[in-house]
């Protein structure tokens, strides 16, 4: 039996382990940057194993080393571990215990199935060469995200390219996808508000009314995806939040919005932020408001490095993995990814691994109902466990 | 001595009843519909005086019936007795006691004044001709009003005419200022709520997103005043609530709006109220949301009838009182007063008693620093003394 | 006979010729400041008459002076004559003979019953004391207006008093409307150019779309009426003009747009001028595109001298001409007149003599199928030869 | 010397005879649907040759059959002829003769080379196998297009692939540029026409704006693209023409706006019809106007077949002819192309040949100094000459 069979075997074993953890980490789902617990459990799952442990980061972000002893590359495996601020709407019996937080998009998935995949890469590391970074990562869902601090903190050094994979419930469980080049969007997010004067609803001509110059605001804003972008490239500007609660009988002084910005190239990002402060500032004049602009610019775009990325795909699809019945390209994904700051710095490789449940029901990540078919997670730990041996060994 | 020259005088002698009268209701103010232990203290005060004292109305409102024994005509005076939702910012030995609650529009005074001078009128009824109502009235600044209610349970049954005074801070003190046929505008507010469909920020084209929906509705709607009313005409809608509070990178399934409406015409209310209905079925079209509107026509315009006002006017401005030093038209005023609903059913006048402090600092009704020159309390009894006596007498 | 009945009589006697006259000038109407012939026609009228006749100001005005040789106040009547671009539609044996110009607002009837009373005033003038200067002005009915210039060029040095009087269809023949005070609205209008890039529509991001500029200024427009003004106060803006033809596959790179400003004071002809500069710029930092803003203040607020109006009102009223029936405040009106340029300068009156046909049937002033009783010239030159006379010898 | 160098030889010697043929139709260019001199010219240049020439289609269209004698595939290779509504800004000895009219795309060029690569194929037909189709096509440049009826016509009866080539003035001369799959644009375009009701600017209470109505339409279409499009989905909308001009001073009873929509999907066309139609009726709803649209669906996304596109490129580079120096993806293009219609019925391709001035100076398509490099006429038939071979010979 060869290594790759031996490895493919011990991961069909231990895929109840992978099930049990998962299902512990659903049960008990922490929210970004607050994941004190969650980090405790991973590194006590280190402790008897012949690896080194540290931590990375800002946040509870973990580092496991794997060295084979023999000179080669080090490959990067990271899985994130953080939980959304959701109220669990399914009745499970490990339905999540913290009330108004939820693993609604399966990161508890990603933690599982790559400990287990972990644990049995350091039974086998004497037989491998160079050495395997796990990178368990925190707060991937909210900015600035887990992955920043960690990249800043050396977690890639060393490093000579990363793997991520995302499970995805609008995929059929045995599906793979990926995508080459740009793979997911940059994300810029920004907050203003718009200062005038209150007054009594009366009498409009002795006030500055806020939302009025709030809702001009939100209508000029669709000039700049509809006008200032080149039609062939993708931008989207969203007002998510238009904060102005009052009395009826009151002109509001200020309001306060907030905006979303999605991007697949830094131009279409520098281009949008510069129209964006320029129609801000149209408003105060217009208006005679004032207004106060954060603008943050923070996810980059996610790049599939083209080279990398193909030798993964063309590794997956040799490894006619059984459970796998599809490897394709799924083209690009609406969302920003925090993989994306590990992406930016070494070539890397960011895919998903369908995990629709069998009946085929619609459980949309980042709802109340998400739900993750578990056949999943040794498909994953086949999937990253096989590009690592072939990348280790090639 | 005739009778008018006793009333004054007893007003005169009065005069520091009447300012501790305003201080304890000064200290001791309650919201709107909520106004028991003032209801309470101005029943005491009755107790033991000849008149008929009744409850009226929904809410604390009391009639207080001055009966001369002869015939003749029915006259009401009105005072309100409501405190705002304002936290106090003056310093006073009389500074308001409730948190939160304050006489911040000045019916301490009107309750003030109206007490002394009823209490004086009962005194001296043997010598007049016809009735007195002393219409003590909760609630006139919150919709639906004290008043609406009064009049249904019957407190103007009999009553030939209406007075009602307000104390106005921006008139200096010794000013009575007047106007004739419409007077305060009449006002409707409306709650509107655009429903759409929720998601994630960088998915618009899978969302309909209800802020974008908001804001086209705030800017479509400065049309109806700008497009569709006489310019000769008096109209003004606010939007003073814009209520899409939520998370930048999620599209807003739905947002609530409150707006109001002011109007000096029956015709415009209805023109404002069409053209709103219009826009917002308008909007559901345009974006394919739902739409729930919720519209209230209230306060009606306060309309001071021509002959009985220049009666009045004529009356104050022969009296010479000697601590008024003008009695003008002051113009049509920008809010609204539930006096209207009187003087919507019988010919009435409501007109105003400068109150602004000797340094001619602002203190605006509404403010948390409204402040009374509480020389107005007798300048207000005197005013109403006057007229119900001539009123009476004539 | 006195002298009042004598000049009734005269004006009855002379009825056919205003008839006449004002059929001739129907039948030859020429547009605002091109009135040669009609100039030339009025001026001949008077040729043969005892009074002195000038031209004045930088049309054809005409003044006609008449004096008594009696020292004495001066009056002057003003009519002006100019006709509209309009096409005429009614079907009369005096129809207008010139393609596309018509007497579609009654100047003909002005002129006609002026000339008339005027050669009366005359025939009479050694009974009366004082002067009469009689306005023929040119060009009402396009900016700059013919009335500025003649004020200029001292048509008003010596006068006193001014009378103005405007046919109105919309009133029954026989009743007399006035105003006291502000009576018919001023008037600015502008010009504005917003400048982006043109370019191929396909390609909006290397353009600047001057059409989504110029629809967003459109729509913030609005918002001078709707939030800037006090919703008593008396203001429209309108935009006539949207000159933004171009090609559907072409991003257009200029618009033109041309805005009307109506206002009752002249603080709100400021404050609108002020919003829309204020506006324009806005759009220029917003857009990023130049605009070219002509703005003039033309046709004042026209005043009705309250004293001065009263007086002729009371005049009218105790004339008691057989054809009136009726003599009432008519309230302000929404069209602009340069006739205020006049009572800018002197205290004036401008009043409305009804001139609906006697089925009722509605003809719009400025429509193709404007019509007039003719009846009205003869209660016109009545009206103003009362005024005349009453003022003359009081 | 093979079959390839002969033709390669015979164009090198035929160079002049292009630039001879293309200066011809530049100085006597002819606007869409109405070139019959050029179609005349062109009839008469095959005259004496061995070839098959017919109309076909609804205008000038011209198909030219050589056939080989042998069995074998049928090539297409389709040039446009006609010119545009430009005045020509160059100065040139052959500067068109034609006020107004200028070949300012190249399609003079397209012409030229087709025509002596036709002869010369003719010439060697003998040795061919299967049969080549020269499609000359008129109107490209206005809709419906010329190759609508054309296809209806039969013009690809028996056809298997069909190639076209385009000169690109942004591109260096020497530079062939291709892109597989959508590669232009599909293009729908639409007139609507908001009908409110006219009067004077003095009372829009008295009218219904188009202008407001209007611009409020082109405020809300941005959301068309901002909003309900996939942000990785291609889509612009264009108001082009905004046809609203009037008198300042009335209130404009209609306008008609033209608009102008490019795609990459028919989906996105559905869509994008779709929302205009539920905004237009919106507008309707919200302002009271009526709207007349007409939408038309046109010119469709021009799909380059990835099998065909794929074979012809690589055709392309092995063939090595010494004037072209690249052969790239050159990327999708933003606007539209009526070869569309032929590339919707047989697998095509569309490609680019580079045609810049030799000093890099910028003359883009469609402008008054657009100029094409010669040279460009020799690559581009050396270019489709080699394709023609390979895939006859093959």
């Amino acid at each position: 039996m060869d290594l790759e069979q031996e490895l493919m075997q011990r991961l069909e074993n231990d895929e109840a382990e992978m099930i049990k953890i998962r299902r512990h980490l659903h049960e008990h789902p922490e929210l970004s940057f607050q994941e004190k617990e969650t980090a405790k459990y991973i590194k006590d799952y280190y402790k008897n194993l012949d690896c080194t442990v540290s931590d990375c980061g800002d946040g509870y972000g973990i580092l496991v080393d794997i060295d084979s002893g023999q000179p080669g590359p080090k490959l990067a495996l990271r899985a994130d571990f953080d939980a959304l601020a959701i109220q669990e709407d399914n009745d499970l019996p490990f339905k999540s215990q913290n009330p108004g937080v939820m693993h609604a998009c399966g990161h508890d998935g990603h933690t599982a199935y790559t400990m287990v995949l972990a644990k049995n890469l350091i039974a086998l590391r004497s037989q491998l060469k160079g050495s395997i970074r796990i990178i368990h990562q925190p707060a991937e869902e909210v900015s600035p995200g887990g992955a920043k601090s960690m990249v800043a903190d050396g977690a890639l050094d060393g490093v000579n390219h990363v793997v991520g994979i995302h499970v995805m419930s609008s995929m059929p469980t045995g599906a793979i996808g990926y995508h080459y080049g740009e793979s997911q969007t940059g994300r810029s997010d920004f907050t203003v508000k718009f200062i005038g004067k209150g007054g009594h609803a009366s009498m409009p001509h002795l006030s500055n009314d806020a939302i009025v110059a709030g809702s001009y605001f939100v209508t000029t804003l669709q000039t700049v995806v509809s006008r200032r972008l080149d039609p062939f490239d993708t931008g989207s500007v969203t007002i998510g939040s238009f904060d102005g609660a009052g009395s009826f009988n009151a002109i509001k002084e200020s309001v306060t919005l907030k905006g979303d910005v999605r991007v697949m190239k830094e131009s279409t990002r520098k281009k949008i932020r510069e129209q964006i402060k320029q129609i801000v500032h149209g408003i105060e004049v217009t208006f005679g408001v004032t207004a106060k602009l954060d603008y943050d610019d923070n996810y980059p775009v996610l790049y599939n490095d083209p080279d990398f990325s193909q030798y993964v795909v063309k590794v997956l699809k040799d490894a006619k993995i059984p459970e796998v019945n599809q490897v394709t390209d799924f083209g690009p994904q609406d969302p920003s990814e925090d993989f994306a700051y590990f992406a930016q710095k070494k070539p890397s490789i960011f895919f998903y691994v369908g995990c629709m449940t069998d009946d085929g029901a619609n459980h949309p990540h980042h709802s109340p109902d998400f739900m993750m078919n578990e056949k999943c997670l040794l498909i994953a730990a086949k999937a990253a466990g096989t590009v690592t041996l072939d990348y280790l060994l090639k």
